[in-house]
Order: C-alpha cells, then structure tokens, then sequence
C-alpha cells in the first residue's frame, strides 16, 4: 500500500490514472494555503466534481477504513486537506465545518505567520497562538490531523505539546539531509517521535538538498531517521506538483501578503520557475523505485511497507478514525 | 407523529423542551433568509454546537430514517433549511456543500426577486430563471426539498413543472383562507397535488385572516384544501417564531436590501412589532387542540395522523431519503 502524505498536484484525469498506475492507494491533496471560507468551499466544490466525474478512479477517504476499501478496490483515495488555516478564519466553528465537508488534515501556517502560529520563514516565532490552543484542542475532539510541516520551530514544539493525539508533519526533511527553514531539526524530530508522531519524508528537490541528491543518499537519510525516531514513524509525503502552473507557484508563494514576488529565504527555490526533479523521482510511477532503495539502505520488507504506507494508516486510524 | 414543516423560532434550551413537551418529532428550522454563503457557515456552527450541548433534547435529521429514530428516542429531530437561495450566492456547486452540511429544505425565493426567481411581493414574477432551473435540478439530484412558501406565483408553477420531485409549500395558505401574496391560489394548489407535493397548512396569525379567525374556521380551510388536493397532501407547517426579536423580524423584512422599513404589501402585518398569536396556538404545546380540531372537522383518525406528521414523513422519505 502506497500513502502520499503530501501531494500538491493540480490534479486532472490524467493525474489520477498515473497515481493509479503508480499503485498509489491514498493521496492528501491540498485545498488551500491562502484561501479564505469562502474560496476554500470553492475547492471543496471541484473535489466533489471529481468525486462525480471519475467514480472509476478516485473515491474520498475520511477514515482508515475508506483507505483499506481504496486499496480494495484499486482506486486512488483521496485525502482533503489544508496547508494553512486560512479556511478556518478567526472561527473556531468552522473547523467542524470543515470536518463535515470532508477535510481531514490542516496545517497550522504556511511559511507566514497565522492567526494559529509562526511559520518556518518567519524570522520570530511566538510559539503558537491563544487561538492556536483552542483550534489544536478543536482538531484532536473532532479528528483532524494537526500538520506541522512548514511551521516555525517554536510553534512547531508546542503544537506537538499542546495536542492531546498524535500530529504530523507530512512533507519535510531532517535538517541533516538540507539544513534549510522548511526542514526539522533534530530536536523536532525526537520529541514528534516522543508524541508518536509522523514525519512524511518530502521528494521536493529543494527538501532532499536539490536534484543531485541521489536516491541512495535520501534512503540513506531515511535511515538515520529511523534510527532517531523508529522505523514506524516514517512515512513519504512527497510534495509532487504535477501540472502545477508558475502563477500557481506565484500564489503559494506570494499570496496576497506581498506584491513582491517572494520566494522565501532559501537558496536553490529562490528561482522564478518550477525546480526539475531528481531523474529517479519525477513521478508516482517511481514509487516502486523509493521503496527499492529503502530497502537497499537496510531496511526490512516489514518497515518499507510501513514506510510506503502502512505507517500513514496505522496513524490516520489512531487520529482519524 | 407530529412534525412541523417551518418553525422560524429563535431556539433555545427552552424552545427544545417546549417542542418535546408538545410532541414535535422532527422541525424544519431556518438558518438563513438573506445570508451570504459564509454568514450561513456560522448558522451552520451554531446548530453544531446546539446538537453537541443539548444531545439529550435533539438531534440533527438529514433522512426519514432519522426522524423515525427521534421519534423512537423522544427527541425533537432538527432539519436545517433555508428560508431563501441567499446561501448558495450564484455558485451551483453550493448546493452539495449545504447538502453536506446538513441542510435538506431550500426556498427559491424571499418575499424578493432572488437569482432563482421572483418572490411573492414582487408586482412581476418573470418565473423561474436559468440559474433557478440548475439548481431545481441540481436539488433533485442531490435530495434536497425546494420550498416555495414565499415564492411567486409564476415562479412557483414553474418549480412545480421544472421538479422532477415533489416540491413543497411548507408554509402557507390557501388564499381562500387570507387572499394575500404570500398565500396560494387554487391553481398553484392543484398543480402542486398533481405533482405530487405537499401544502403546509400555516399557523401565522397574519397567514390565517388575522387571530380572530377561529381553530374552526383553520380546519374548515383545511378541509376544503383535502378536498382539492387529497388530504394526504396536507401538513402542517406553523411558522411559529418563538422568543424572535424585533432585530430579526427588522432583518427577516428588509434584509440589506433596503434602508427603510419594509413591512410588504400585506395589510395586519405592516406593523413594526411581531404579531399577537390566536389564543388556541400559541406554541408547540397546542398541538393537540389542532389535531382535535381536525377531527372535528371530519379528517378520519388516519388522515389526521397523515396532517399532523405522517404525510410529511412519506414526503421526506421520497425526496431526501
């Protein structure tokens, strides 16, 4: 079973079948980074769009249970999540609101400050937020996971503190393998594990420390996590864009917060366009791959279909249902 | 069984055990009358937090399986609705997302032309719009009961020609009863029992002639209208507005869309205040005095047991499931 903790696609057709080619049996794809309630129902919309027009391929999965009937029947289960908490507003409410429409995972900022947090570019964190507290308190009563991903160190370590079920962070690297703001430290990385939490190991390029990262080297990375954190806390998310426009790029990065182009603090991103991948990651066709050099870096067969996916389901079925 | 196809109350614990105490299996309740999608998210959260406080009192019904277990458990089963299309702003799609969120009952139109059609107090009705007949159909489709209490008389016969599901008037009159707007000629009437649907005979004081119109005179009319429509087309739907407030009735009539004072054409409502209720209903807890009234009448045991509830579960049952 292949879990994609993170995938950030501009999703068609043809994505679908490829994920499906490439044995993926859950994708978390994202609604939102800078929508508001309102905007963020519009994506909602054109997930239920999908959900109609490609009943063959794809089905909505809110519960481990939904994942296992995905694999079941061969298609793509697909996970709807958030990469910020914009969606939510200062409204706590709607976080059930949310849950009803299907959503499932919810990270507590992007790169930027939230009204829940500190991001990872932010050069000051505050540690999470008096309404950061209520909305982690919310998303563990109504089982949402708490994302971590491009959050700020500091609020980063309290979100872990503060929720009372296991949170993730879906798509980063340690900072061993790219010392870099959206990377975690080893610090992060210990007391996650401490709280059973999940680290997605990301395939962005600019995660794993650019596209001259060979697999060998990510594997091996993957490695010396699971020495640090156990085997069954390590998951793939891979933070693929397929299909993704430069204007897509432009909104992820910019929003509405700059009328800069703003390409954050780190180096080899800091470029206009879309990076190229790794030859030997480009796509969900080379999954198979992943798994090969998992295994060639050590691990079992037991621990690579745990970090494939079997470890993402253990932990959605704890925090989800 | 006795379910009540609109009651427009201000609820509260109060009204919840008030309703119980009167027998009240399943009401229709209104989220909205001219609220955008996002102001309707929050009505959404307040009647989450509602079933949450009060589980012991009510419980959200989304199908006529749902309102068979609130009458089992001795609750009073919610149904969300919408008193207008305001919710759904010009966005199809919306009407899945509300579906999702619960709602199962949407008017066309409010006293106002809407983006679906016109409203009864418009002096022209240019019927149902090309957005009106997307979205009838798009509510077929998803199960959802288009309501056409408040709607114009062109528009509501051609609701009742574009439905390929029954349709409802929860709320309203035969004009026979009180010739005013928002009651409803013969001709709708008969359309609406050929199609099959269903009248919700109305307990408003204005809607009735007035409160000296007596419980007889009420069910007299009702009488009349089974012999038109069938008497198993026939409910009740009180429009009851328990503890609302000036503020409200203010926004219930002139929304944002107007800076006077709007009290409609009709003659005994345009005063500033709510209206005295008759002296034989009051509130829920005169149910039964309407049923007996009924059967003074001459509705059989049966067909009173069908107008007090039971032919609005059959309804359900078919349009929402």
């Amino acid at each position: 079973m292949i879990i994609d903790a993170l995938n950030c696609s501009n999703w068609d057709e043809s994505l679908f079948l490829e994920a499906q080619a490439g044995g993926v049996t859950c994708a978390h794809v994202t609604l939102a980074v800078w929508e508001t309630a309102r905007e963020t129902l519009h994506q909602v919309e054109k997930w239920n769009r999908f959900f109609r027009d490609y009943p063959e391929l794809i089905m909505r999965v809110t519960s481990a249970d939904d994942i296992r009937q995905a694999k079941q029947l061969g298609k793509v289960g697909i996970m709807l999540g958030f990469q910020n908490c914009s969606p939510i507003e200062d409204d706590l409410g709607l976080v059930e609101i949310f849950h009803q429409l299907g959503i499932r995972v919810m990270q507590i900022t992007y790169n930027n400050a939230s009204l829940l947090g500190s991001g990872c570019y932010e050069p000051n964190d505050g540690g999470l937020t008096r309404f950061g507290r209520e909305v982690v308190a919310e998303m563990n009563r109504i089982g949402m996971v708490v994302d971590l991903s491009h959050v700020g160190e500091r609020t980063t370590l309290d979100a872990i503190q503060a929720s009372e079920i296991p949170v993730a962070v879906t798509h980063s690297n340690p900072h061993w393998l790219s010392h870099i703001p959206r990377n975690k430290s080893e610090t992060v990385l210990r007391e996650l594990a401490a709280a059973d939490g999940m680290l997605g190991c990301s395939l962005y390029p600019f995660l794993i420390g650019g596209p001259q990262v060979t697999l060998q080297q990510f594997c091996e990375s993957m490695a010396r996590a699971a020495e640090l954190m156990g085997a069954e806390k390590l998951g793939i998310g891979t933070d693929l864009v397929r299909k993704c426009t430069p204007e897509y790029l432009d909104w992820l990065r910019s929003g509405r917060w700059t009328q800069a182009k703003s390409y954050g603090p780190a180096g080899p991103d800091a470029k206009p366009g879309w990076p190229e991948w790794q030859d030997w990651f480009k796509s969900p066709l080379d999954f198979g791959a992943v798994a090969d050099g998992l295994r060639a870096a050590g691990f079992s067969e037991q621990e690579t279909a745990g970090i494939m996916g079997e470890n993402w389901l253990r932990f959605f079925e704890k925090v989800i249902g």
